[in-house]
């Protein structure tokens, strides 16, 4: 039996075939391979995932007219304007077509430069998501959303971009760096904590097989995650005021402790559990069980996350306010009411955040 | 009886309303107030339409919660990367937000600008288009085309982003400079070479009227061009290989054109009228009506057009083969077979193409 499951999103510009799972190359490498057949390829990826798993890539180039690959930095340094500018003017130089094919290959940050020079390459080309690293196989490759980002603002420039197929093969994870597995089960949690109780306590009784990067419990987890992540994007597929916006829990802080510490210091899923922990410390001002509330900080407090570095609390709320995720009304936060159950508030006052913001700095899994 | 005529695309993401004729910013002055209404606006346009129509957008200022102006360039040269990264920054430091709006005020560069940098603003925000030129109103404002430039290919990089509202006010045409009324003219002449037989006969009978901008000679022609624009966008809205392409009529050499000679020396429409006469010469190898062909000839040499820059026939077809409409397989042409009908024609070899250029720029208007 294999062990490679096939989800489909669908959404208003066509459906999304998902593989997931050890092997999902293997398993889609025949439609792959037919879907680039005699067609210049462009491969967006990193020095490291070439050399990690280049190989996986040998049906598809092979069945490819030409394949022209983009090698880009790792992590969120590869996601500027002038990089993309870059890969454009190489596409073009190499012959690239509306009917060329882009393949995003690698972590979060390949997938969001990688999928927004395909929807802007020539009014846009067809792109599959193929996802190295644990967050972008649950959550980044899912979903269309693709971006660059501008020194004052994390993904501030970017279009909905759904990807022609997605392959995440749990089998690329062995290799993944720890801090790496572990800010892909930041996003896990998320998850669980707004779409699916049962993953929470998946994640609570194996955590540290999966910080070890088990694939006998990861393969549960990245399915659980990602059919949540299929089910939330599909009820409100641009994120126009829905089940979407949920997906943002941990998001709102943890960007502007991102954009603070000068994308430096903090992986995005880091940034993103700590976010968490702010945004317990909201909810349970609001009726948040707190025991609950414990129970999310003691799990967390289990990751090894690394500490915060050195903010300042007004560049962070400053930072909040740019949120591109907020209206002219200014930001939303994502709260959580129960496990498996979270809502969009937007009446948290600026003031409540600025108080609850250096206590929180100074001590993050302190009770709030 | 108002002389403003209210057209409505139909398109995948909604529907767009567009108003045409003189007085239509006052028409639509209303709903484009309320459509801004205690939002941050931001306004792409250039100096020289601020200075001649910025009135217009008094009653938008005045319901807007702040008005961001953006000056640009004029024409292709505002059409960059570069520029666009600009206004990126500057809306994120005034505090645009994703339910911000943008309005783009000017010619179709305007246009193209404004809608990119609108549609890739944290992930799209929404636009209107107030088109100042006939080649804008007819043309570039409909149909949710935006695009920026690379040094080399012209709309090599941008996205479908269609405006919420577009309102062509024919009557800022009178301070139109005469090229630039000569250069839509040639968009007209395309849409009723493609799609409307007796809009070319209204051309024909009434061109040196409209070359002086006279406004009862060209608002008939404006609305049966924009008509027929709707038309053909709303039975292929995004391209994918049906009745939109043929708006590309006298593009494919046209864009090669501009390309060649640097986007200076030719307007768009100027080089749309020459990659016509191409065409032209295409199809009569296929059949065409010779003396049609010659009809059409000789009403193209009444424009009064600037010659052709020397230009160097490899640069030219080096550019063709870069065209931005090409498949895998080659550049398509859209050659007319009757007056009203045109077909989309992959056939034409690179050989047939090199063989027919270089006597046609030597000598652009005679007997193909």
């Amino acid at each position: 039996m294999s062990s490679v499951h096939r989800l489909l999103l669908r959404h208003p510009r066509g459906e999304t075939p998902i593989f997931l799972g050890a092997g999902a190359l293997r398993v889609a490498g025949e439609l792959l391979a037919d879907w680039v057949r005699d067609r210049t390829l462009f491969v967006v990826t990193t020095p490291r995932v070439l050399a990690l798993h280049g190989g996986a890539l040998a049906p598809c180039r092979e069945a490819a007219a030409c394949t022209v690959v983009l090698e880009v930095e790792e992590g969120e340094a590869a996601k500027t304007l002038e990089r993309a500018g870059e890969l454009w003017r190489r596409m073009l130089a190499a012959g690239g077509r509306r009917d060329s094919r882009l393949v995003a290959f690698g972590g979060g940050s390949v997938g969001d430069l990688g999928g927004f020079v395909a929807g802007c390459f020539l009014r846009g080309i067809a792109v599959a998501q193929l996802p190295t690293t644990l967050l972008a196989q649950v959550d980044a490759s899912i979903g269309g959303k693709t971006a660059v980002d501008l020194p004052a603002a994390k993904n501030a420039v970017g279009l909905f971009h759904h990807p022609e197929l997605v392959v995440g093969d749990t089998s690329l994870l062995a290799t993944l760096p720890a801090e790496e597995v572990r800010s892909g089960l930041a996003e896990v949690l998320k998850m669980g904590v707004i779409a699916d109780p049962a993953l929470v306590g998946k994640v609570e009784a194996t955590l540290e097989r999966l910080l070890a990067a088990d694939p006998q419990a990861l393969a549960p987890v990245v399915l659980a995650a990602a059919a949540a992540k299929v089910r939330l994007v599909a009820a409100d597929p641009e994120e126009r005021g829905g089940d979407r916006r949920l997906l943002n829990f941990g998001h709102t802080l943890g960007h502007a402790l991102e954009t603070a510490a000068g994308y430096r210091g903090l992986r995005h899923g880091e940034a993103v559990a700590y976010g968490m922990l702010f945004a317990l410390r909201l909810a349970r001002r609001r009726g948040f069980d707190a025991a609950l509330a414990a129970r999310l900080a003691a799990l967390l407090s289990r990751f090894g996350l690394p500490p915060l570095p050195p903010l300042v609390a007004d560049e962070v709320l400053a930072a909040v306010a740019r949120d591109k995720k907020a209206s002219e009304a200014g930001p939303v936060w994502i709260l959580p009411r129960a496990l498996g159950e979270a809502g969009a508030v937007a009446e948290v006052a600026a003031a409540e955040v600025a108080e609850l913001l250096a206590p929180f700095l100074a001590a993050p899994f302190a009770a709030g």
